[in-house]
């Protein structure tokens, strides 16, 4: 066996654990650094997951010349300076999305994060569930023909507290942003949005000025089109879900559950469990996988990972989408800006 | 259009409602003749489906001139008189199974029903059911490769009154004799029968000395092997599956409900609203397709319907049941006596 | 049985023949008088469903005194002066959607339509599928909570050909208008719409300025978010699904096909046979439903089929999305205008 | 963290890889010894999954005073003495079914098993799949009310080869062990066996003396009657199901694939790609489960794994089944004996 990477976890938040986990798992990982401001949690994760090094300061594992890369999941405001510390000390990095909430901060690092040498890879890890990268490669494999058209459905179980809304970014920087991401997965050059946002339910979320639900119709460079549904509840649990429809067929990804136990009843029949909670539930392969793969980006194999780019190009269906609703125009993008 | 065919019923119960129904839906058939001995009912069923010459006695129906055909939905005991009958009347004769629950009265009438001029055909519907018919022309034309194993699941919503149960026949001449026939449908020849019976949750089918729940083992001329499941009860509705095995792959009819609509809560996804409640809905597309290939075999067609030969054996399959459930023998069976 | 009610057909093209076989197998209802100016036309069509009295001109129906009611199923630019003069004859009337490609066309006629003594029917059949029924009224009986998304995917199997497509009003007025029809059967005030068109596949339909590919947002005057999305091919037969999100839950209504027959083989498992091929086989309860509701409006009872206000609305819904999708923007509606 | 429990692996074959591997990746569990007469093979299997002493005699394992437990992966034939031994040293052991082929042998270890101070438990690792164990769970809570009707498919991709067949014991002993732990797992106490043999497709199988194919009829101590339907070959695939029907309704586990992904084409539509190869990958979670519940029984739990009184009632039914299969006959048991 080859001596596992030694990684440095900064930011022990939920993501923070379930990269901390991950990392246990795979063989070809090891947990070297934990840091977190609150050094008690740092020492908890480290204990946790077998030990590691702990401290409160991001500059002592950058400095440490001791990890083969850093993993980011502390808040959005610490990524640009993080990504940017991390590429002055020469270490690759896996940063959680998004970049930041604000382009002209994602912009300011653009032409270095270019230019660097080492990958920095972004936390999109749906990419990696197993369903969705089947789905990816039979597209690709030409199994439906040219893609025409594709529609997400995408509704988290219950909105977020609303102190967590106000600092959200918005349902399309914030939730949107995932899905964005998702279409360009199978259309990676988005040329227009057009998206109506709606407060359906939540007052909380209404007092933020911000949509509780929303429809995203993006266009391709090809003439593509993007359906995203949104909702911010689900009385039914998580709602994931991907068709990609082309001029020979079209192919599926539906929900999952913990198990494929059916009952027969009375009043119905047919009827499956509820399906995975939520996220951490519903990826948890996604969030092993892109470890898998950001490791042997580290090795040096070819970055499959998104990248820096996907990150921006993200953010910025994101704020046109905030800008359509808001004004009830489609929005063109430029995707090679 | 041609002049429709002159149909005479005899008997008015519910499944003579049911083909008097299909004979008024369908425009090749005329409902001419109800004979019922309650008259009143003879007459409310006439009325009901558009007028048609009543009578108390099969054999004003059979001697009139005035009916191409009869269909005998009468009560057991009267079917093998009411064949010999249309024999004689050299009518076309449709008649609910069984044709008796005693197999040397069936045998009395075989040699006169093999030399009979007329179409004789059996009320073995659910040959004509579209789902089962799909399956059985996709077995025939080799989509599963040579078939080696059939599993039949039936079972009904709820038991019949005790009183029935006690001239019934037991529930292999009663029940299973439906999916005996439709093993036949696919295994013509079958050569052994396994039958364990059990006593589940019916006091009074079990004071009968019946049993409420079965597993038949058949076993075909070609070495198929065939399972029937059965059950008088059923909380989730009128369970009707079949699967055909091969050695190239599978087929499959599951249940059907009346829609397709499927809802999503908090306890339970993908639920569908429950099946066909019984027969009748279920099977309502093949009670009328039966008469549809009645009518055909009366304007010279060839006969597709089961024939005398089919009830008869599909009798001597339930008989063997019976005794191998009694004795814990397989019981060996002569296709060709 | 009360006396079968004397219906005229005027028009016996595809849709007309449709209408004439739902006559000829509907206890209640008789075809009397068959109209085309291709008198073969109405012949032949009269024959096969078992005779009427024929004609070229619609104003011998009309002026017959020989009929109870009429269905209008002849090219759309004849609509609104036959329903006029159905009017005027004091007779029902079932029209064929669209009821004109020209809305001052139809506001022309809307206060005469208002004031009129008899039911107007338009033909949107899709209401009565039994799927689309049960779908709507388990949202009516609040099974899934307040009614937040409504998703409609609707594709059909191949383009129309180019000649029509000229003279169709485009995607909008001619596909859409169908799936505008079934959002107003969920959310009947729409107050914005929001449509995307694309030139996907189809160079004949680019050539006639139309799109063969839209997505439509609709905003219902209660905040609910409708998506439409259409193709004008697809590989895999006719798409036409339905689901409906609320706050408790989410129903769904699927694709149907002829058979529930699954296939297993060595490249694919659950595999069913193709859909209802178009929708004439998909909706042909509806067709026949649709005229039941249609005959008991004309006996008397409260109409329940879609009216003239309908067939304008969803009208307008289509105007508003041809311009929203060649302008790039958001059109409001006035529901009550 | 507590000290991970030392393992010794005693054969390094297909399961042994697998159970290797599960300690690899269960942080409660260290790979201590590799032990198999093929030397070579031991090491790299200890290499493979991180280091640990090999050896090729068993004995070497088991008197080391250095492991914690033993798994027994060797073949069949050493079971009893491997088993025998691990009682000797005080050591738990998992022992990969069947104990032994001859229940001469089993019952020579009966009563030393009974009285063993440590755990030993028998491989029936399907127990621990998750969508089994959910099934069971929900049996357990009365979801269907009471058990009456248990129907197990299992059919293999393909035959194992002839040279294995020979010394396999034959269908009963070696592929239906499995289904007849299954069924006990729902139904402890069996009380009758029929089984009925067919040879359909393989003549290299059918040489030896052997079914291809089978169905086994278990009757339970309180009426429940277990249908077990098996082939030796499956052109779909791993085919591994279960029905549990009770009075109140029923559940099912179907079969599971790699992904949801569901296809949609011009021959067919909801078809998903084929299900998992074989039980490597069908019950991957179910071998690293079973280890999970291992090692809590070694640290003290209560032992939820099947012991070596179940791996007796296995066997038991097999002799039943073969003996039923041969003579035509129901076999009583006695489940107390």
């Amino acid at each position: 066996m080859t001596e596992p990477l030694k990684i440095g976890l900064i930011g022990t938040g939920r993501i923070g654990q379930v990269h901390a986990a991950s990392i246990a798992a795979l063989p070809g990982l090891a947990l070297h650094w934990v840091c977190d401001p609150f050094l008690e949690s740092a020492k908890s994760t480290a204990e946790r997951f077998g030990g590691a090094q702990v401290t409160a300061d991001p500059a002592d594992v950058l400095s440490s010349g001791d990890v083969d890369a850093v993993i980011v999941a502390s808040p959005t405001p610490t990524h640009v300076d993080l990504i940017d510390a991390a590429i002055d000390a020469g270490l690759p990095v896996l940063c959680e999305k998004p970049i930041d909430l604000d382009i002209e901060r994602v912009d300011g690092l653009r032409e270095k994060a270019r230019r660097a040498a080492t990958p920095i890879s972004l936390g999109f890890n749906r990419r990696f569930d197993p369903h969705v990268a089947e789905l990816r490669r039979r597209v690709g494999a030409g199994d439906i023909g040219g893609l025409e058209q594709l529609t997400i459905t995408s509704r988290d179980p219950a909105p977020p507290p609303g102190e967590y809304v106000a600092v959200s970014g918005g349902i399309f920087r914030d939730m949107t942003i995932h899905d964005f991401d998702m279409a360009r997965f199978f259309v990676p050059d988005i040329v227009e949005v057009t998206a109506r946002g709606a407060r359906q339910f939540s007052a909380e979320i209404a007092a933020e000025g911000d949509y509780d639900a929303a429809v995203v119709t993006l266009r391709g460079a090809s003439g593509e089109l993007v359906t995203i549904t949104n909702s911010r509840h689900s009385a039914y649990g998580y709602d994931q879900r991907i068709e990609a429809f082309g001029d020979a067929g079209m192919l599926q990804v539906g929900n999952v559950g913990p198990t494929v136990v059916r009952s027969y009843g009375a009043s119905s029949v047919e009827a499956q469990g509820p399906y995975h909670n939520f996220f951490l539930e519903r990826y948890s392969d996604a969030y092993r996988l892109e470890l898998v793969a950001f490791a042997a980006a580290i090795r040096g194999d070819e970055q499959t990972n998104p990248g820096f780019e996907d990150g921006r190009a993200a953010l910025i269906l994101a704020d046109a989408a905030a800008r359509s609703a808001a004004e009830g125009v489609s929005v063109e993008i430029d995707p090679n800006a």
